[in-house]
């Protein structure tokens, strides 16, 4: 805590509204938003940064929770002197709506009924998760953002604001994401979903007051984290190490890849809720930042600056699509910088290439702030 | 049935042994392999193909079981004037020990019991399954074999068949395969296991009485398929085309490529077992084809000549792997041609990508046969 990089011991923070009416069409509410700040807003409300969590992230970005040891999810990348400079700006970071850490979601008390929504939840739109942030920044009397940034499903969210809220935004900065979702991504996303709805804990989703589909959710995290690395990432990371296991039973992990994996889907199922990953993992493979027209129209005339970065070895959401958007952008006339990073790290790079991030990311945010 | 290029109407043959020695040292049998024949064996017994299957192939490789309408897995690629032409080669396919198609795997009658194995099956190897094709081949009075071929797991079992019994080659075809399987590919099978065995109908192994894990293999088996293709031949097949349903269900299939993985995974748990899933997936992940040491050593001196194939956008079976088994015979000193071939459609190309195939086989046959 007496590190002078990290913002210290934070605060979640919740805002409650009545009501929104969502890209269905359904209205609902009422909606709590969790969230978490960092740094001081200035005067002329001029230096807020909006940071846009991925599928599985939360509004702890940065700092620790009192009696924590764990710093939140890209602390590495926020606060003083580092990317996101919280000596500099004024950091904000929420729960997505359909989420699992303080905002509303499926696992939320329906007021209604005074049960767990459970399917009862709407169905969700990464537009929504967007419409719930906008409300959440109006509350903190923001009228324009400095940047929104995020990797992955948090760059979709980046993208829903660049066509939504454009107005608002300064500049943007979309990580390792994409206009929308290729049929292997979706695939990736239903075999997960299935993993979940074949375990019968799972129930229809109606679960919260037994045993959760832990075993489904576990093998759902497992394809994901496969996802995440890169086949050379893996290879320096296990190699074909195996494991000394006293387990006598003939299919238990022997190998130490399958060692991390078991651990990491049974650690996830401790964190994270189900039915989130049925309604969030959805809202991804519906999102189509242009709903169908071609992205460049729907940012043209934008003032907004983007910076772009995606990394080699991403094959889930591989550099091309970050070029899509890039290509959009000129096309559309704005002004967008594309870095593509040189990391072995496949998907995880967003979270890990820290020093490359840091250094674009600081530049760019120095040069928005001061062309004031 | 009229169709010159055809082998015609075939029938699956058995040839049963007391016993073999597995690879840890348990002794197991008696042992069935189910194979299938096509073309005709010379009188200087020169002529024998053996085929190799993949991890969910079987011995019917080409032709027809009366009354079927579907032929075998690579008829594309043998009968007359195909590939691996029937009309000059007489071509050999066998069902790998631990399968569920004809030879003795873990749904088969344990003698000790008069129940089916189970996880009483011992634990096997690529090696075991090369020494029951092995049995077959003396058993059919075969002391040279003009080729052994396979993609996949069929080529691991090639890779097998040269370092255990490189005198009885004079030419190997090992497609879209690795030396070893790297922590990658060991980490999609873990995952297919892992939502088998989450199954509570998987019941340790014990449900050949009941209710198979369906669901469970279900989703290994989607989780395959996306392996199978590539990011390009999905976008090709499907892009983000939707399905029309009526299903009120919220989390049902909605994409193209959703229903198409249902559909798969549901079709293989009509012809596939859980066990046998789980056996030879472990199998491949084990096989070290020269056991950990240099490759090139294993086969150094041999006399067999290679044409080692793979396919530019094969991600789970990367070219790199097959590169790396030509770079082991060239130290090795052995004559090898390598032949990447343009593809998109994944490892799957290696069952689509006849003409090339074809032509690159039939060729590299000729000269091997006519070299006599």
């Amino acid at each position: 805590m007496t590190d002078k990089s990290s913002v210290g011991v934070v605060e979640t923070q919740y805002f409650t509204f009545a009501e929104l009416t969502l890209e269905s069409g359904e209205k609902f509410g009422p909606i709590t938003i969790a969230y978490e700040t960092y740094g001081t807003l200035n005067a002329e409300k001029s230096n807020a940064i909006l940071i846009l969590h991925a599928f599985s992230g939360d509004a702890h970005a940065a700092g620790f929770h009192e009696g924590d040891k764990k710093p939140g999810w890209w602390d590495d990348m926020i606060g003083p002197d580092k990317a996101f400079d919280t000596s500099q700006y004024f950091v904000v970071c929420s729960n997505v709506l359909g989420g699992c850490k303080g905002s509303t979601g499926p696992s939320s008390i329906n007021p209604a009924t005074q049960k767990p929504y459970g399917l009862a939840f709407p169905l969700i739109a990464i537009e929504d998760m967007v419409a719930c942030q906008k409300r959440l920044i109006d509350h903190l009397g923001i009228a324009q953002l400095l940047s929104v940034a995020g990797g992955s499903m948090g760059g979709m969210q980046v993208l829903g604001w660049l066509t939504m809220f454009p107005d608002m935004l300064r500049s943007a900065i979309p990580i390792a994401t994409t206009i929308k979702h290729s049929p292997q991504q979706i695939a990736f996303n239903e075999v997960g979903r299935q993993a979940i709805m074949a375990d019968p804990h799972w129930n229809s989703g109606d679960y919260y007051d037994g045993t959760p589909p832990a075993k489904g959710l576990a093998v759902a995290r497992m394809i994901g984290h496969i996802t995440y690395m890169s086949d050379a990432s893996m290879e320096e990371k296990f190699g074909r190490q195996r494991k000394h296991t006293d387990e006598p039973f003939k299919f238990t992990t022997d190998f130490e890849v399958e060692g991390y994996l078991n651990y990491r889907g049974d650690a996830f199922v401790k964190r994270f809720d189900a039915n989130s990953y049925l309604y969030i993992s959805k809202a991804m493979d519906h999102f189509d930042a242009s709903n169908g027209k071609p992205f460049q129209k729907a940012i043209s005339g934008l003032n907004a600056k983007l910076l772009v970065l995606a990394f080699e070895s991403d094959w889930l959401y591989p550099a091309y699509q970050s070029q899509e958007i890039v290509k959009a952008c000129k096309r559309a006339g704005l002004e967008a910088t594309y870095c593509q990073i040189d990391s072995t790290y496949g998907h995880d790079a967003f979270l890990l290439e820290v020093d490359e991030e840091t250094h674009l990311i600081s530049h760019f945010l120095k040069r928005v702030f001061q062309n004031d």
